[in-house]
């Protein structure tokens, strides 16, 4: 998830950019008292009729309601989306019959305010789960943002968006770039997200909302999407649970016209391993990221299966919390990661430093090793064995997470229904 | 895991039984100040020539050297053995070929001082990873303890080795079994372990030592360990590491003669649940522990899966720690296990109560709910739809977790090499 902030081709250049959505978008919030009365607690996005969507949705088979809805009418719209409502506190999710009747009936509002077609319009919901919405809180603000869509700026800030969608999320996550395009066009791609991490035991939920101005077809969009996930949402770690509403959202205006489909996958790339960054260092108690890099496998499926394993171990994610250079947990995840290669073979490197390697321990400066354990982020490179260096580099993948605290702990168990 | 103390049969009848070793075996301990002076860290067992030997190894790549040696000697003497070394303080993991000549050399070394093949000898270590065992420490202790061997009961009790293979262990942990035959005979099983949790986090390490004065061959001991460990080690989680030195070992002395294989096997499964049980208990940070039963699964595997994946959530194990009844994370923690069922079907009850059916939360007593996730154990069942009562039945499995506490975090964290 490393990748330079400034990439330039034959095709342009991406470069860092102001927090706004691309053009075409427009936003407004609202808020509905759902959890607590004062906030903004509804989100909503609107774009040109016929605007190009794509989305990942959660795999757990208690999808909330929203997901329902939203995967019907995504399928059924053929990757066309006018409208995307969100809300934040209550999931919507094991809430039965009722649940996706209210799913329902924020999707008839929005179509009905915006005058867009029903199967136009997404939903998600974030929060608690097993609670019903409460719509009658709801309904009277729908209207509301809709006028505010009708008065807000075109291409105007993240923030709002995404401070609505925030459930314990410490701060709103957003991401911003321009590609500068060889004929001087430029092309944007943004996104915001909330985090994965729970601080509240029933606010379990990543979104992640991210949005061009570029003209590409849904099934372009989808590739795209899904190549810019794979690099970054699916590469994190904060408790391995997967919710009931996790869900990627993906949209093309089309405003700003055609863009090199490489360059616009790398765009969202960039932006997206952003904001799965944020998520991961917004973690519940966060206070030290673990990078886990391993290179040299067979396949690139192991380098993935080791690399995710040794960065969930918990045992490994306590050491990091403790800056302990506690090697040994390092090579016994690996040694455990279901993934044949010889231990003999393995060399582990923490902050450039080798420390292991033909089976025993290298003779290392101490003080320099327990630094690489004790920086904000710890880096651990553990290669496996292939020595050509262009099949070392392809079998090849990256996991991120952080340390676990007491603090994560605490907070996921301190809270009382 | 919850078996009756006393199981009779037409066979015979199973009851508990004093702390002691069966007949045909002596142990003794050592102390050679291999991590700290003043307490015993090295325990021998010896049994009589040819007595049946078999054994549970780690799967992890990084298997430590002693574990190499005993696995030779298992395979060597084709399932026989005279005697058995452990040492706490010091794995004798991630040690290269010197640890390997150590693990030898301790073998040698016993095989010398108490007359038996070097094949005979079984060794584990247990502690620091990638550290030299102290053998200028470790070789004048082994003619010491073949003398307390020579001086030894025969049958004593467990507790002297059952202490000397502690390391972050609170108590010691002992198990004991009498199968009273039919013919008037008693047959004796009994078992020691140490803890799977890590105090200190070099000290990754699960053994257990199950013993037997029935006459059995080694391929049905085998038969009989595997199923004992199925029922119990492979059923239990504390931090879902495996270490460089987890084994599991069964001795037969066949002292006593034959017994019935079957019901062997259930002395042999109700030792190993008992001592999973305390494994469990006596976890890092321990405050109450998490039963999760799965029945009406597709498959016995698939409930397996559901069953494990739930009792190893983060999420659910910090609710289970805050005594929170949040079982949104329980059903959210059924639906990723990758198993497919139909999520209308599944049915939660937790301490007997019934708090999801049909998708949705059942009107439930909260004050009884808030009292079921409270006590010391917390009982989950999850019924994934096979309404059918056999099927239901045999599709059906248990898994045992602990909650997750802030002491296990800052126990595991705040350790310095």
């Amino acid at each position: 998830m490393t990748h330079a902030h400034a990439e330039s081709s034959a095709a342009g250049r991406i470069v860092a950019a102001t927090h706004h959505w691309p053009r075409g978008f427009r936003a407004s919030v609202g808020a509905a008292a759902i959890k607590k009365p004062g906030r903004d607690d509804l989100a909503l996005l609107a774009m040109p009729e016929g605007a190009s969507a794509a989305a990942i949705f959660t795999r757990n088979l208690f999808a909330a309601a929203p997901i329902e809805v939203s995967r019907r009418h995504i399928r059924d719209s053929r990757g066309h989306a006018s409208a995307l409502i969100l809300n934040s506190g209550c999931a919507n999710a094991a809430t039965g019959p009722r649940g996706l009747g209210n799913a329902q009936e924020m999707v008839d509002a929005v179509s009905i305010a915006l005058g867009c077609a029903c199967e136009a319009v997404l939903v998600n919901s974030t929060g608690v789960i097993g609670v019903q919405l409460p719509m009658d809180r709801i309904a009277p603000v729908i209207p509301k943002m809709a006028t505010g869509i009708a008065e807000a700026l075109d291409a105007g800030p993240l923030e709002p968006f995404a401070r609505a969608i925030m459930t314990t999320d410490t701060k709103p996550k957003m991401s911003a770039r321009r590609i500068e395009l060889p004929d001087n066009r430029t092309v944007h791609v943004a996104g915001v997200a909330k985090g994965a991490g729970m601080i509240r035991p029933d606010m379990a939920t990543m979104i992640s909302v991210l949005a061009t101005d570029a003209a590409v077809e849904p099934k372009a969009l989808d590739r795209i999407l899904r190549h810019a996930a794979d690099a970054s949402y699916h590469r994190i770690s904060v408790d391995g649970d997967t919710s009931t509403n996790d869900s990627v959202f993906a949209f093309a205006s089309g405003v700003a016209g055609a863009c090199d489909e490489i360059l616009l996958a790398r765009a969202f790339r960039e932006v997206a391993c952003e904001l799965a960054r944020m998520i991961v260092c917004d973690g519940e108690g966060f206070e030290r990221s673990l990078a886990v890099r391993v290179t040299g496998a067979a396949t690139k499926t192991d380098a993935l299966k080791v690399a995710e394993t040794v960065a969930s171990s918990l045992l490994v994610r306590t050491a990091i919390t403790g800056g302990d250079p506690n090697w040994g947990r390092i090579v016994a995840a690996a040694g455990r990661a279901g993934v044949a290669f010889r231990p003999g073979d393995l060399e582990l490197r923490v902050g450039g430093i080798l420390i292991f390697r033909d089976g025993e321990p290298c003779p290392a400066d101490s003080s320099a090793v327990r630094a690489a354990f004790n920086g904000s982020h710890v880096a651990v490179e553990i290669s496996l064995g292939a020595t050509d260096g262009a099949t070392a580099e392809t079998n090849s993948d990256e996991f991120l997470s952080c340390g676990l605290t007491t603090e994560y702990v605490r907070l996921n168990a301190d809270y009382t229904t």
